[in-house]
């Protein structure tokens, strides 16, 4: 597969480019803000283009034109200003979907967050601006026609993966590695298993492998 | 009709709740967040409840159970925090949108932002943020098999309103006096031609009421 992503510097997604350069099977294309984040992954040898979440629709249908497929990873979390939530979280992957949908580029993957589909779970959040936009935008992509998975994932750490997860609809809250998640998102893209689906994301017990085809 | 005001404290909702109170054919009730507003409203003799956009589902089915028709006018244009605008403009908004179905009413007139449904027109917007939020919540409505109508105001004035509009799906930008927005509200109540439909709204030439039957 030829898979852009989008939200390439963050931190899921530096794992994920890394992931799928080196995977046989995938081509990777990074979707970048700045000129220096490029020229750094071009170094790499790995194909990046500039684009930006702020910007029109057409132009992310221009960067995903010929992709078989998208994952949306851009997005920093509940601690940026809640503009940007507004602009980048909800608007920026809304924007991404539609430019997918013109490009008929119809496998998307979308990096949310735990529970973001259970609104039950998130009334007292002091994250809940994020978690409403990661909700419409997730909520955006189920009814666009694509074959889409939502990958959920709770507490995300930086220590390295152990390629142990639990998948479900309905976890308890736990942690997981962001290189797991990216791993995930890798076994996830052609598993057709998941299309039509979201599932929360912890570490857990079982392989990534196993656990997908259970999903 | 029976109709409940969402954000009947707000500068437009007031216009709309003494203009449905002096009305023959429409019962309002008042939704407010403050005891002290409850008061006030109860002091003039108008129905008021108490209930919260950030609380639940359940307590605005509550509110509009039994109603009509559902009037959205929460929200405070594009200058409150970005926070409130996903917590009030969008998930309020779209909250009231789902409490509505979920007590069967089948009735809903949001009050939204000017060529709010045209992106392009706000890609450079200081508002952005805002327009995004009252965007999404207006797509909601469009998808929520609600009979709705969407009014698209210009720049909102506080001047006496002069019963003079113009409607239209795209308009040149313009101004309206807001009390000439809550009239429009009341005409529309009950005007089945503005069903499924939505509309810029600025002081113009015709009558509200020749205005109204043209969209």
């Amino acid at each position: 597969m030829n898979v852009v992503v989008i939200g390439a510097n963050g931190q899921i997604g530096k794992h994920l480019v890394n992931q799928l350069q080196a995977h046989e099977q995938h081509e990777v294309t990074a979707m970048v803000r700045k000129e220096g984040q490029k020229k750094e992954l071009e170094d790499r040898g790995i194909h990046a283009v500039l684009a930006d979440l702020e910007g029109s629709i057409s132009d992310l249908e221009t960067v995903v034109k010929g992709a078989d497929a998208v994952v949306f990873t851009a997005g920093s979390g509940g601690h940026t200003g809640p503009d940007k939530t507004l602009l980048i979280d909800l608007d920026g992957a809304v924007k991404s979907i539609e430019a997918a949908k013109k490009a008929n580029v119809n496998r998307f993957v979308m990096v949310s967050a735990f529970q973001a589909h259970n609104r039950d779970s998130w009334a007292d959040s002091p994250i809940k601006p994020y978690m409403v936009a990661k909700h419409f935008a997730d909520d955006t992509l189920m009814q666009s026609g694509l074959d889409y998975t939502i990958v959920r994932p709770g507490g995300l750490q930086n220590e390295p993966g152990i390629g142990k997860i639990l998948a479900g609809e309905n976890l308890d809250r736990g942690n997981i590695p962001r290189e797991d998640v990216a791993a995930t998102i890798v076994e996830v893209l052609e598993a057709q298993n998941t299309y039509q689906k979201g599932f929360d994301l912890i570490a857990g017990e079982s392989t990534i492998s196993e656990a997908v085809k259970k999903i």
